[in-house]
């Protein structure tokens, strides 16, 4: 029986069991996963992340020759065991124990390069936190109708493409965002093939406050259910409403979800407009377990 | 900034941080207690575990002069911070706790007594589990009906007093029970004054198998929400279903709740019949976090 080290961290109130292994020896199968990430039975996450070297991983060689600079792998793997390209939330938590435990070195202006299953991912510190380079996202095109328990009738929600798929739904009030019920799935007319994240919105009384949005969100991710957040929830959110605002709306915004607040920024790059999404993240204790 | 150490224990999926604190020298608050309870952004659990001497305690020497056996008492937190005179579950992980980590010595056979705010409760070894005297019960008097979310019609429950309330609701088939949804607090009318835990309980087929009978239950705890096990709610429920059974009926019970199984036996004592409950428990992991 051997013992695994692990140390627990939370973004915005997503959990996750973070794994050192910088030499790639771990090999830890989705059951395994599965029963860490168990809250009872387990320790408990939304995700499980190895912190291992992009070198030493079998398929991030090449990965590793390509981006000399991105020395370190977030290797995510959802709460059931399942792989996972990227987490938006996650990789805050992954660059914090980077940081906290001196693997990386990350002055104030400085780029902390991620490899993920999702391509190298760039972070800077942003706050007390970090922000990530999401990279590019499109209108996924449909404005598909969306009911959920305690609202009463069918509202317009708008898809919104960021690698997964998100609908994004406004709400008249704050009573109505808080009336809603995200125990069972929203169902989505039409269903996306592949179902969808559906993010609840109401703005702030007022919106725009100088040059920065603000927003508030509850979201319910496909396959868990409603979370305390959601990084790419945040961030199609924000793209949701600067779309529905129109010309002149702020391209900064702070959205608060239950677990906290986030910030999206949409800045212009030579690809074209990228999405970046800022954020607190922390270490919340260490621990050890045995691995049957 | 002190760092507290800590062992994480389960009971039939009934989760425990468990901390050792002999000489009662840890002054955990309400706060700090439900900020270490919080699934999130702290470690997580039903409820918070002091082991501490009980003569070690200001409001335990009286106990610790009558009952010299009891060396150790379970001092009990619900995760919201407030107190708990007893937990069926959490004092098997107790006993665990105290067993694996070489407190006790408790033979097959042997009586580990334990202090508690209801008193000094006794354990044995049963089974890879221990068995608990819950001590003396009385049927509440009451049958109100109960409606939950998922069963169309009112249905008869019957009261059960453990120390704590109980509302025990027979339902016709397994499906009925897998439909339920007990997002929602059930509805009990006529309302208890304090509320009340309400099981709801179907048999296995057949009922019973030799002199054991046989049940499936979910339960709704006062002020939780559904959770994977209750040791009174199974203890109540084997009772009413004795009730409800009549003459000859089993006074042994297995009930298969979503976290696991237990055992319920039915023992006459010299000042009236006992509940005893008896159920697995093991500790899960270890770690150390940092109290602000």
């Amino acid at each position: 029986m051997t013992r695994l080290a692990f140390t627990k961290a939370q973004a915005t109130g997503n959990d996750f069991v973070v794994v050192a292994d910088p030499d790639g020896r771990l090999d830890l199968d989705a059951t395994t996963i599965a029963r860490l990430c168990d809250r009872r039975f387990g320790i408990g996450g939304d995700g499980l992340i190895r912190v291992v070297r992009t070198a030493a991983l079998d398929d991030g060689r090449e990965l590793a020759a390509a981006h000399p600079e991105a020395e370190w792998f977030m290797d995510y793997a959802n709460a059931d065991g399942s792989l996972a390209e990227m987490c938006g939330n996650g990789i805050r938590a992954f660059a914090r124990y980077l940081v906290d435990r001196g693997l990386v070195d990350l002055d104030e202006g400085g780029v902390l390069s991620v490899g993920t299953r999702a391509g190298v991912k760039r972070l800077r510190r942003a706050g007390d936190g970090f922000e990530v380079d999401l990279g590019r996202w499109r209108l996924a095109g449909g404005e598909p109708l969306v009911v959920a328990d305690g609202i009463d009738v069918a509202r317009p929600g708008l898809g919104v493409d960021l690698g997964n798929p998100h609908v994004v739904v406004a709400l008249s009030s704050p009573d109505e965002l808080d009336a809603l019920e995200l125990h069972r799935i929203p169902r989505i007319d039409p269903a996306p093939p592949a179902g969808a994240n559906v993010e609840f919105v109401v703005p702030h009384e007022p919106l725009v406050v100088g040059d920065l949005g603000r927003l508030r969100m509850r979201v319910h991710e496909r396959g868990v259910g409603e979370t305390l957040s959601c990084g790419t929830g945040v961030a199609a959110t924000a793209l949701a409403v600067r779309h529905w605002a129109g010309a002149g709306a702020p391209s900064r915004w702070r959205v608060d979800v239950p677990g906290g607040a986030l910030e999206v920024r949409m800045e212009h790059g030579r690809d074209g407009e990228h999405l970046l999404l800022a954020g607190p993240a922390e270490l919340v204790y260490d621990g050890e377990i045995a691995l049957h």
